[in-house]
């Protein structure tokens, strides 16, 4: 039977900062600009998480919107809204917050909650212009 | 030749409910939630039709949009925008109108008028934080 | 001192009709159209709520965005969302529920939970084509 | 003559903390909520600003745009991009950077760039759901 | 008894270019920049009418939305969609078609058909970022 | 290791015409409509370039953002912002400007300052209702 993909919108704000600890301050700047602020910046960060499988013909969901939309507020948003990413979630303790990152990271997180037969997609808005997707 | 894929935004205006008439209310309302209101509620449908092919090379085109647009208009807005999907679109009379289901019950429509050369895709927006995708 | 208008937006999901009980179906018809449908459409309807005050010297606020949003989410969206406004919500027994009426309704309802020193906005998308606002 | 009001969007990411240091930790919890994380936290802000007057018959202009746009990025932008408003911004070293104080801020540094003949007003958008207006 | 505003969204895509006959080139290059392309570029543009009275107690409207939109139709989309503003519209025959002069020619057209004792506002967009506001 | 695409919005506006020299008016006006007049029409047209590849391990990034911005302002924005397609840009002395031809171009100029390990899909905006969608 033919796949649908069924995508929920969520959102989080919060400060993050790129560099790596073990570059001098001149390397810093020169690969990460003024995204290398020591005192951070931020960001509202939206995101697209997509599921796709087969729809239940029993109740015509792929997934349960409600369901998703709960699990992306316990997994991501209780985790990462009005957070500061490099200090204060543990994923990127030594791992660059960028969005490449935070996708990957987002991803692993969701993964382990929904069913494997599903595919799972996460697509990150740093901002409006700026987005990354990922499906693993 | 490489394919390219060309998108047309179109919408309707409908009222529907989700339930299934062989379960209980008690059923009916664990799974469906307020998405189960017997006095229906409504959406604005945002609907994104893709078809992929490759471009025609005297026109340019590889469907003309116009074309498109039409044959949205005719096939899936005449016969959703305003509509309760429960009670007056007969493909839902014994199929739960989710977002799911009238994606694919829009692309089965539209199938029939491209060409089968090309490849259809349709995304159905129920709110601008709810969406699913089909492509058959 | 200057007044500075701070704004939240909200949104709620309903079913409704536009029709006169006592007027002919043809008038009604002439009148409203397809939005005169007897077994209902519906809408994404968009809400945004502002108010309009001084800044509180200590806090930086006019007004608390969160207590605006659980205002907004108390008396309007759990009063409204997955609802049929003609028949679920008293103020529409015998008040036709047209974007026009419907904006006056909930800004009397929120005028009541604001302090009179502030003003009160509000502008009620319909669709994101179509749109009213209501100051009192 | 009648007057036209032009308006410009711009937009800047930051970091910032809602606190007040004269305040115990309790109080600012209670008040500011998870706004008040000693880590920070950011948006993407977007501003529009609107300047109103009437049209310069030689050149079809209220305000040649290009020059708003370089104002805004000179004054604003330049100096709020990628920053930590609460400690790299003077403006807010005793002053709450909520919204509705940022407004007033960039009001009063665009004014002094704005002929007095022409009326100012500026909208910030701290999140898609939370945004302020100021005209001074 | 109060006033409420209803708007509605149309849109329409032309060409234009920026400049006066009576200017040598070299002025009209720095005045204009190249918006002054003589072989002239193009715009999608998204316009907002709003039109301001008392809601008429037997419809519920202000004004018939349905009407509204034909009006726009009639008057302003099949009269500058798909055209070169310079050549083809004969109020920018002397007149240089900057946003602003757009939004008057637009609300002068519109005027004429809104009855008198409702206010009419204009919001032009020529692009996301670029927009102009017009009342009379 | 598994693949990410990163992606970056654009913008220019433009003029164009659809037509073919080697057909008569009323074929052209048949087909192309009044996408035909002679005088041309214009777009805001939005542009999405996304790039998949892996993530490089010391910067966290699939590619640079502040490169591939700067990369499709040089070799795209700069090329075709506010100019007329057919008459400015060599690609279109031939080619009809239709958005596919215009998707396609902006790849092949795009491909060769990607890495060949990466792949490139653009997606353009010719309106927020018609866009299309190419990845060689």
């Amino acid at each position: 039977m033919s796949k649908v993909k069924v995508s929920r919108k969520a959102h989080f704000n919060a400060a993050h900062r790129l560099y790596r600890a073990d570059w001098s301050d001149s390397e810093n700047d020169r690969v990460f600009g003024k995204c290398n602020n020591p005192y951070f910046h931020g960001h509202n960060y939206d995101l697209v998480v997509s599921v796709t499988g087969e729809i239940d013909s029993e109740t015509g969901f792929v997934m349960d919107m409600k369901v998703l939309k709960s699990l992306i507020k316990n997994e991501i948003e209780d985790v990462l809204d009005h957070k500061n990413l490099n200090i204060e979630v543990p994923e990127f303790k030594d791992l660059n917050p960028t969005a490449e990152n935070i996708a990957v990271v987002i991803w692993n997180k969701l993964r382990l909650h929904i069913d494997a037969s599903k595919e799972l997609e996460v697509v990150l808005y740093e901002t409006p212009r700026n987005f990354v997707s990922y499906s693993g």
